[in-house]
């Protein structure tokens, strides 16, 4: 739908995830035909990415309604099953419960007008189809307003992939690169490589490489050198959920950039589709962080790298309060403290105002 | 001839080194019946931490001796060439020089009186148990004092691997740690994987799990967020090279650490051997910063991690200001701010006084 890389592509009633856990070495994109199979995708992170997540959920719902009416079960309690299965895979992306709200508001209103478990259906594909779009437009808006924030021969480092491939496409973080590299300024990006999972070195990387950006890999724990020798000019993160006064849940490893940045003087920009923020939250620790498999950190592409009978711990988030945080970039706007009063005058302008693809 | 763990085992006159680029799976001692063996040991990171650089060293130079004595050839000779191997295999740490210094003094002495081969090759061998017993000695001593610094019940954070494999025995920062369990205390440990070399994966958790010292793994980027949990008490690590000031060079990512404990007012301890100290180096910024190759980033055992044609930088070292050290243990006493008097007046007792082992 958008530029050369997709994370997720459709084909009524078949939904098709690139696997992200063999980039950036092998281009395979694994089937989905039923909503289980799709939220066992979320949940090992054959698709990830908050925007990402929510699109693949989505499209979840509507195939979940379709195979409802070709086998001639009930498509609202069908609908409900895979509600709850879609909505227990990753807990901490607020855009998750976003796009399944959305379809149970579609599903309801047909239901309630008796259309045919086939009309629901279609509108439910219709609908995923309309998130998948309209993301990367916002993707695409929140890109050319963040791109003014970025001075042309600028050092940009980011954490964890909010790009292309953890949205619709474009993406968020790395949208805002895209857009400034579109907008004619010239830019180097620092990749963390963001352990354990390594979105930066797979990921962002390979989307880096991809598009010509100039890019460089380093170990998460190489930031602060580099701050400290004057080489970092701004950070830019995505975020999996921005709650009312600011506070920014991210991939672990966010806040300790953001303090970084706060010793250094280095803006700390967020790129925050609307979709993300979640203003019935108060603060950061209000946020559910997820907890993974001690494994994912004990073990290297199937290698144990540690002794027999070591401990993990493996918090997949970490929370960035306010204070820290230079700006919020939306599709509607660019926030800045006090977010509690910018936040929501953007969403209110962002969601009932037309926003320009 | 400390604790269960040797990183260096000798039999006259034959070194074992546990080749640590094999923990923490396989337990392998490789032999070593010559200088230049030992050398490259040295060259290949077998043995590793710049404490047990210089004692494999020392016994490199008995072994030189011995096999001279053996073969009827110039003891003189053959030691010139020996400290020659010896010192080119890792030119920045300190301790190789000053062990190999202490061997040649012996040597001469013993030269210039007349002694026999057999007899400079057993003073050589004496000098080196004595250089080995004397760094377990002197971590022991650090140890005790530096437990002090620990409360009982705390959770103590550590990067990289400053324990009984860096060094004869016992270790400096675990060191401390093992001592504090020794004074009957319980901590936890919480050991940074340390990217990319992952010496904490591999070789300061392999030490907490032989003792027994209950321990977690966790990612680099992890350690902010448990500090803004409250679950980290105190950090503390080595060091590579402490300057007259008190800036601290140490493994990379250790000042990031410095920086999130002093956002959350965390103590931040550094435990260093008087002959880790570098007093004609005034302030950080005169250290120079290794920098290793990309591939060790861009790959994982030799498996790539990256998309082909990806930069990457690879500082192995960075500096942290004196303004962030809580303290600096020595086997001397603990120095505190400022450090431009602390630490040479440590030295001076240290170095001249008598530390009990």
């Amino acid at each position: 739908m958008s530029g050369t890389i997709e994370a997720i592509r459709w084909a009524p009633f078949c939904l098709e995830l690139l696997d992200q856990r063999r980039l950036p070495h092998e281009t395979v994109y694994l089937r989905y035909h039923d909503a289980h199979g799709v939220a066992d995708g979320i949940r090992s992170m054959v698709v990830r990415g908050a925007p990402a997540i929510g699109i693949a959920a989505a499209y979840g719902m509507a195939i979940a309604a379709h195979n409802a009416a070709n086998e001639g079960e009930d498509v609202g309690r069908a609908l409900t099953a895979a509600r709850a299965k879609l909505a227990s895979s990753r807990p901490t992306a607020v855009n998750l419960f976003w796009a399944l709200d959305r379809c149970e508001e579609v599903a309801n209103a047909a239901l309630t007008r008796g259309a045919s478990p086939t009309e629901i259906s279609d509108l439910l594909a219709q609908c995923a189809r309309e998130i998948h779009q309209d993301d990367i437009d916002r993707n695409r808006a929140m890109g050319r307003l963040g791109a003014e924030l970025i001075p042309d021969g600028a050092n940009v480092l980011t954490h964890c992939n909010a790009g292309a491939l953890a949205t619709g496409g474009h993406g968020t973080a790395l949208g805002v690169l895209r857009s400034v590299v579109e907008a004619g300024k010239s830019i180097h990006v620092w990749v963390d490589e963001t352990r354990p999972y390594l979105q930066g070195a797979r990921l962002t990387l390979y989307e880096m490489v991809e598009e010509g950006i100039p890019a460089t890999l380093i170990s998460d724990n190489m930031a602060g050198f580099l701050m400290s020798q004057g080489r970092v000019d701004a950070v830019i993160v995505g975020t999996d959920r921005t709650v009312a006064y600011g506070d920014v849940a991210n991939k672990i490893g966010t806040y300790t950039l953001a303090v970084l940045c706060a010793r250094h003087k280095i803006p700390f920009y967020v790129a925050c589709p609307l979709s993300t923020l979640d203003l019935t939250t108060a603060t950061g620790s209000d946020i559910p962080i997820e907890e993974r498999s001690a494994e994912e950190l004990t073990t290297f592409q199937g290698v144990s790298i540690a002794p027999e009978g070591a401990r993990a711990y493996h918090p997949a988030f970490d929370v960035t309060p306010a204070e820290l945080v230079t700006a919020i970039i939306t599709e509607a706007g660019i926030a800045r403290a006090p977010y509690g009063e910018s936040l929501p005058e953007l969403l209110r302008h962002g969601r009932t105002g037309h926003v320009n693809g």
